[in-house]
């Protein structure tokens, strides 16, 4: 029967079944022979012990030489129906390894893969308890040495970190760190998250006032714990926070607030870390096996320094210090930068009657809230997409799916579409001088926040007030100097100014590394972040998937954990996986670890 | 066609069609002649703005006549599948009246109706604002007056009760009061909780240490917001404390803590409540339209009186003030009663080492928890329930449907099955002289639950200790008096005792509107709980619902609410919708309020 007149499940089941086959006898060419020409195969976890994708059959080929014989890949099941559209047919499977149970995503073009997903869900005989396998809480029958829970819990609070060692230290407590603790915590694994902060929640509650996420809700909710029905569609900061610290406590998380991590040092003899912390004016020192950086998915704020800085007689904070609850009104307040924050920062300054100036150094991408949820988001991640039984792991799975190297293909006509339906708004910001782009291949904003995290606004309402003049522009330019009582820009201008905001961003996650462990090891790792697109700020080689993130580096026991809530819920399951699979003297030979090539 | 070849969803579905016409036609006779000579029409809310179980035609023809020429039901739809086993067809419908939607569940026998619920789900044009409805969060835009949500929501932390008054104030805040108030804000009805304890959850920290949830995770849930998966099956108490003061900051709640409800007035020429409450030692005074005491489905604790009590050197406690937390190793314990505190105390001192011995009054149930949880509660609450798709909502109505007239029917069997599974238990019971019964009609738990709210030990290891004579046993006595260092029982016995605990029960929740309105508002509204079964402990004559629960009470804008966690979650459902129709001037008619025949 040609594949013309089986179902898409048969097609997706046949071919599940060649590659089964060909695994079984070895045969690493007649496996890559079932792949398209131009093919990928993203794994997360489950082959490679690593997040990588294989691109072209060749690289196919070698990843399957040199990781089947230990993972001993069997039980390939095509799930639910599978279904066909312009030529692609593409279903769920699920799979299994010597060591672990998996899911996965087909997509078929003429009998043969384009491209293939697979993913750890679970280690065998280390599952999550859940469901029928939860705990009793209560502890029937009669014990006379019985403790309640909360003696249990208290201990256990009392001795983590001082009499019992942590097996992994979590560095940052906002949701990547938490998100992560969370899953730890769930798989058993002793784990202590540090947080400069009193509460956890306070990295968004000390954010500029007005902040309300920037992503919708079905994006954002946590793992285990989705947000209720009635949660707003753009959570405000302060909400936002709240449910963060609820998380923590009703997790059961050692989450040490008021803490900061002062020192980390690796000691290779007995391959665990010294972490030195200030946990409410006392010194503690932990000894985990395995170090977390979730300090953002940014690193530590850029602040350019300007000739004239210490003679500015106004407030220059960096976007990151911005509250937004001072009185500025009448105040003359310039912002240097053109991403969310230096625009939510002059809307919210233009609101409270200040006289606001954006000093626009480059071009910058700009999509509508509305048009972004609709047209870039809403397939997966809305209540239609609730409502067409497409669950948060679904859709997780699905948007992972798709391989970073021919994303920018999937979303190029979404933004030609944006482009379109929002054409007086870009042709109004033009005309007040903004410089606009739809990043360097017009893939838009979701492949420049994975290239480089930066270069967009995500427009809630300034972008008008910038093409109606409210905020004055100067654009293509940049500070040269900063003098008592104004800023002179590049091209000469001189701005007088009260208030100075560098919404400049941040640098790489390395730079805690550096910070906090060394130079040379933070050198050693490299650059966070970035896919080696060679597009501006995103330099080559191509690398295929984010560099450093949620997978092994050339630390050993150093993981770097961070991205917007989405991330953090997905990608918190593959990096808690690793851990536990260390934890429990699991092999896990890392294949295909990146090399680095940019420092940060 | 004969009914006998018609699909079970056609015969719903023609019933609810010649059901419909008949209402149509206002033809009461012709509309009860669509049930069977034995039948049963629960509503709640949708047809008598009440909670009211019409039994037989007379009563439905009557109850019709009275209400739908306002309700104005229409649009009768069945939903899914109905399915017929055992003679009876059944299945779930929809419904609309003139101000609200509704959900019902059908049971048909030869085509007619055995019994039918019918529920009020939402009103139209005060729907609860969620998926596609929910708020937007941000407010996009630029607007010089914007609030923030914090900014809103200190605002109404401030102003609540002082310069604007709350519609509805509720005192105690349990899971009763805090399920209430969460379905009230998500109503947009301004309510204030009042809880005398410091933090919400309290009244479960409060108990003995020892103490875990008796019902299963499964029964618990709160509304909106449903455990996480991992939730252990019985909660611990300190647990379930740390969630409910969770889930009153998230859902964000006007929550008083430490606050003291210390006299209610009711004014009947404006229709309004005087509430004077000690919050924080401020005297605050709040004039809601509606009042609710949730404070336990018990009234305040029953503290028998025996002579000689004064004279007592040694510690003298009601179940509710034990705390488990002294060391009581070597101490002679003497516990009044049998219920469920009173085994779980006498376990918990058993434990320490203590010398313990339990007076037990009168016959006592006694059922294994995993019986009651398998035979019992499985069907619809349990890990097996969730995998064959009974949601919470679903399980909740299913178990709504079943008559209150009828369902000792339902649970005789499940009792006579677990009098032989554990029948081993029970005669070791009876040999160590405990007196055992499984209710005057062998109804078992939950029917003694519903008629009088004692008399039953859900046993979670107390009973062998009983059979074995570790916790030693006196039954069908009482205690006659107390010496400096002793009870003494009805039978002469003397024992010496170092510590004495009451667990001699709660009294009806209307002693609360004795202590807080007047006597005279508790003797008008009457008994609360209670079926009027006519067996030990709840006096007839017949009254088809629970006195006084979640309805319109004898005293206008005074409702009592509370039960267990199903309850609370299901039954304030229809509590809320009341309260929300009288908030906007909807006309709520209610047919067949409550006689009083017992004033506690």
């Amino acid at each position: 029967m040609s594949d013309r007149l089986k179902s898409p499940t048969q097609q997706v089941s046949e071919w599940l079944s060649r590659l089964d086959a060909a695994l079984h006898r070895n045969d690493w060419q007649a496996a890559a022979d079932l792949f398209c020409d131009e093919c990928y195969w993203r794994d997360l976890v489950s082959f490679t012990w690593n997040i990588k994708t294989l691109e072209g059959k060749n690289e196919i080929q070698a990843m399957l030489a040199a990781t089947v014989p230990a993972a001993q890949p069997a039980h390939w099941q095509v799930e639910g129906d599978a279904t066909e559209q312009d030529g692609v047919t593409e279903g769920w499977f699920t799979f299994e390894t010597a060591v672990s149970r998996g899911q996965g995503y087909l997509r078929l073009k003429s009998g043969k893969c384009w491209t293939l997903l697979t993913t750890m869900t679970e280690l065998k005989g280390f599952e999550e308890k859940r469901g029928v396998t939860r705990s009793l809480g209560a502890q029937h029958g009669v014990d006379k040495n019985r403790s309640t829970w909360l003696e249990q819990r208290l201990q256990e609070v009392a001795e983590l970190g001082y009499s019992k060692q942590p097996y992994c230290v979590i560095i940052g407590g906002g949701q990547g760190g938490i998100g992560l603790a969370a899953r730890l915590k769930r798989l058993d694994v002793p784990t202590i998250v540090l947080e400069k902060n009193p509460r956890a929640g306070d990295s968004w509650r000390n954010r500029y006032k007005s902040l309300c996420l920037h992503d919708p809700v079905w994006y954002d909710h946590m793992p285990y714990l989705p947000f209720p029905d009635h949660w707003p569609v753009f959570s405000p900061k302060d909400k936002i926070g709240d449910w963060l610290e609820m998380y923590t406590k009703v997790m059961e998380l050692n989450y040490w607030h008021s803490t900061e991590c002062q020192s980390a040092q690796y000691h290779a003899e007995t391959q665990d870390w010294t972490v030195t912390v200030n946990r409410e004016g006392q010194t503690v020192v932990l000894r985990p096996k395995q170090l977390v950086f979730a300090t953002g998915m940014s690193g530590m704020p850029n602040n350019p320094r300007f000739p004239g800085t210490e003679a500015f007689r106004g407030t220059l904070q960096h976007s990151s210090q911005f509250r937004g609850t001072d009185n500025y009104s009448g105040k003359r307040c310039v912002v240097l930068g053109s991403n969310n924050s230096a625009h939510d920062i002059c809307a919210a300054l233009w609101e409270q009657e200040a006289d606001v100036t954006m000093i626009q150094r480059s071009s910058t991408h700009v999509v509508r809230s509305d048009s972004a949820m609709k047209l870039a988001l809403g397939g997966l991640y809305s209540e239609s997409a609730v409502q067409a039984g497409i669950t948060t792991d679904m859709a997780d799975l699905l948007f992972a799916s798709i391989p970073y190297g021919i994303m920018p293909d999937f979303h190029r006509p979404i933004y030609r579409e944006i482009a379109k339906r929002d054409a007086n708004l870009y042709r109004r910001l033009q005309q007040a001088g903004f410089l606009l782009d739809f990043g360097d291949d017009g893939s838009g904003l979701f492949m420049k926040y994975l290239r480089r995290g930066s270069g967009y606004y995500i427009d809630v309402g300034a972008a008008d007030l910038i093409a109606d003049g409210k905020i004055k522009l100067h654009s293509g330019v940049n500070i040269e100097q900063i003098t008592q009582n104004s800023v002179v820009l590049t091209d000469g201008t001189v701005l007088p100014a009260d208030l100075i905001v560098l919404a400049t961003g941040y640098g790489s996650m390395n730079g805690w590394a550096a910070r906090l462990i060394s130079q040379e090891v933070a050198d050693r790792v490299g650059k966070c972040w970035g896919l080696g697109s060679d597009t501006t700020k995103d330099p080559g080689p191509w690398e295929g998937e984010l560099r450093n993130m949620w997978k092994p580096t050339q630390q050993p026991a150093l993981w770097f954990h961070g991205g917007n809530l989405h991330q953090s819920r997905h990608y918190s399951l593959y990096l808690a996986l690793q851990i536990k699979a260390r934890q429990v003297g699991l092999a896990t030979s890392v294949y295909g670890i990146g090399e680095v090539h940019h420092r940060a």
